[in-house]
C-alpha cells in the first residue's frame, strides 16, 4: 500500500487505459523506475490530513484524476514561478503521474492529490471515464487557440489522440479533415461524426495534396507527420504540436519561416471540460476501445497495444 | 536594361547588400536562375505607366523597395486569398526580387512595382537604408509578438540578422541577451546598446544554461541554434524562428510539446517601421558594415561574405 501525505488520496483503479507515452517510458525514456499509466478512473479508499466532512465527502468517491501534481501538493513554500501564475501542469518541480517521480494507474491502488482528483458522475461510464485524461489533452487545443466557429481544421494522424481531438474539434468547426494511413481506424473517424472527413494516404500521396488549412494538427505520434502537417497548413496559419515521441528526427523548418506558421506546442488539458464532454454525451469514446485485459496481464496488453490497428487498450485490477 | 510594366519603376541600384540568402540561393536553392540580391538603396530613374505628375514625383527619388511582387502589381483579377486578406508577403503567386522570378539588386537597375517603393529621407545613408529590408524582418517580430514593455528576451546568434533584431528588440525591452559563437560579433552588439548582454559559447556550454526566457528568437542560420533556443524557452514562451536555411535536420520536437511552446515562423516585415527606426537614429547598422566592393567584383565579395567573422558586405554598381 502507497503511503499518503496529507492532503493525498489513496485511489483504487477500476480501469487503466494504456497510451503511446506509456509505450516509450517501457522503451526508457524519461528514465522512469515506477510503475507506468497516467489515464485510469478509480475510487477514492482513504485521504489523509483532511476534515471528518471532507473525507466523508470524498470516500467511495469515483474520480479520475489530474496526473501533474504540482508545488502546492508538496507544500512548496514559495511556490514556483509558474505555479504562481496558475499554471500547475508546468510546475517546475511537478511529479507526474507514471511518468515523472509517482507510481502511476497499472496498479491496484495508486496516490495523488485532492486537488488533482475529479468526481466521475454517474451517467458516465467507467469506459468512457477512462478516457478523460486524454480527451482533457484534445480540449487543450481549444483553450490555447481561437478556433472560430465555422472554420475548417485538419488533423495529421488516425490514431486514439487523433480521434479524441477529431471528436473534440468536430463539435466546435464546420469540416474536419483527418489524414491517415489505416482505413479502418479512418472509418471509426467517419463514423463519430458527420463533419469529420477523411482521406487515406502515406506520405507519398500527401504531397500531392494542394488542400491548405488555416488549423491543423499534428497527433500522428511519430516524425513522420510533422512535414506532412506544415505542407498543408496555410500562410499565417496554426499548426499544433501533439505528438511526443523522443529523439531528434530531420525536419525542414523553413516553411515555418517562410509561411509564418505559429506552431503551438500543445500537452495537457482541463479535466473539467472533458467530463462535460462526456456528461452532456457530445463525445462518446467508447468506440474506440479494443480490448480489456486484467491487471495481471499488463505485459501482453502493452505488447498487444502496438499491433497495427489495435486502438485503446485497457487494464482492469 | 530590362523592360517595364505598367505601374512599374526602373531603378539604379546605389548599394546593394548580400544577405546569407544569397549565398543558398547560389548554392541551388529556390533553382532560381536570374540576378540574385534583394537588399539595396536606389534612384529611380523610369516609371511607365502613370500620370506626367505620379512620374515627376518618382523620378530621382532615392528609394529602398519590398521584394515580394503580389497580385495586383501583376494586374491578376480576382486577387488570390491571402492579398485580399491584405498579406502581400504571402502572395499565392508572388514572384520576390532576386529570389523567385524577378531578377534582383546585384546589377546597375532593377525593377519593381512602384507601390514597392519606400522614399529614404535625406538624413538616412545609403550606407543605412541597404538595411532596410533586413532591419524590415527584425521588425516584423513586434508585429507577430507582443512583446511587452518590461520583459527581457534571448536572440541565438550573433550574425547580421540577429544583430539587427538585438536592436530592435532592446529599444523595446528592459534586457535583451545574445547567445553566440564569435566574441568579435558579440562585441558589436555590446557597443551597440546597453540593454544587450552577452554569452559567448558553443552548443555545449549553452546546454548549462538554466536560465530561461519567455521571448527568444533563433537567427543562427544553422540547424544547430533551435535546440538551444528551445532549451531557453520557459514554458508557455515564444520561440520566433528567423532562420531559413534549406533542408532537413534532426530536431526534437518533443520540448514544444511538453512545454508548449509556441513556435512563431517570421520573414519580411514593414519597412515604414524600418525606415522611421533609421530616421530617428534609433537604430544605426553601419558598424555592421565589414567591407564594400565594386559590382564587378560580386564572386569575390560573396565569396568573401562567407568568411568567418564577416558581417555585411555592399556592393557598388
Amino acid at each position: 500500500m502507497p503511503k499518503l501525505r496529507l492532503g493525498w488520496a489513496l485511489v483504487r483503479v477500476r480501469l487503466a487505459g494504456i497510451c503511446n507515452t506509456d509505450v516509450e517510458i517501457l522503451r526508457g525514456y524519461h528514465r522512469f523506475r515506477g510503475t507506468p499509466g497516467h489515464e485510469f478512473v478509480g475510487e477514492v479508499t482513504d485521504v489523509r490530513g483532511v476534515s471528518a466532512a471532507t473525507k466523508k465527502k470524498w470516500l467511495g468517491r469515483r474520480v479520475c484524476g489530474e496526473i501533474n501534481v504540482s508545488c502546492s501538493a508538496y507544500g512548496f513554500q514559495p511556490m514556483c514561478k509558474f505555479c504562481q501564475r496558475g499554471w500547475k501542469t508546468h510546475c517546475a518541480r511537478r511529479t507526474v503521474l507514471g511518468i515523472i517521480g509517482l507510481d502511476g494507474a497499472f496498479a491496484e491502488n495508486l496516490t495523488l492529490p485532492l486537488e488533482n482528483l475529479h468526481t466521475v458522475s454517474e451517467n458516465v461510464s467507467d469506459e468512457q471515464a477512462v478516457f478523460v485524461e486524454p480527451l482533457a489533452a484534445a480540449c487543450e487545443i481549444l483553450e490555447q487557440v481561437n478556433v472560430g466557429k465555422r472554420g475548417i481544421a485538419a488533423i495529421v494522424g488516425d490514431g486514439k489522440l487523433a480521434q479524441l481531438i477529431g471528436r473534440v474539434l468536430a463539435k466546435r468547426l464546420f469540416m474536419v479533415g483527418m489524414f491517415g494511413k489505416h482505413r479502418k481506424k479512418l472509418n471509426l473517424a467517419g463514423a463519430a461524426g458527420a463533419a469529420i472527413k477523411w482521406v487515406q494516404g502515406d506520405a507519398t500521396d500527401f504531397k500531392r495534396i494542394r488542400q491548405t488549412f488555416p488549423l491543423v494538427v499534428e497527433a500522428t505520434g511519430s516524425p513522420s507527420g510533422l512535414a506532412l502537417a506544415q505542407h498543408i497548413t496555410e500562410p499565417r496559419g496554426t499548426l499544433v504540436l501533439k505528438s511526443t515521441f523522443y529523439g531528434a528526427a530531420p525536419v525542414e523548418t523553413w516553411p515555418i519561416v517562410v509561411k509564418e506558421i505559429t506552431v503551438v506546442g500543445s500537452r495537457c488539458g482541463p479535466f473539467d471540460k472533458a467530463l462535460a464532454l462526456l456528461r452532456a454525451g457530445n463525445v462518446d469514446p467508447r468506440d474506440l476501445i479494443t480490448r480489456t485485459f486484467p491487471l495481471a496481464e499488463a505485459a501482453t496488453a502493452i505488447r498487444f497495444a502496438q499491433r497495427p490497428c489495435v486502438m485503446k487498450v485497457l487494464l482492469k485490477p
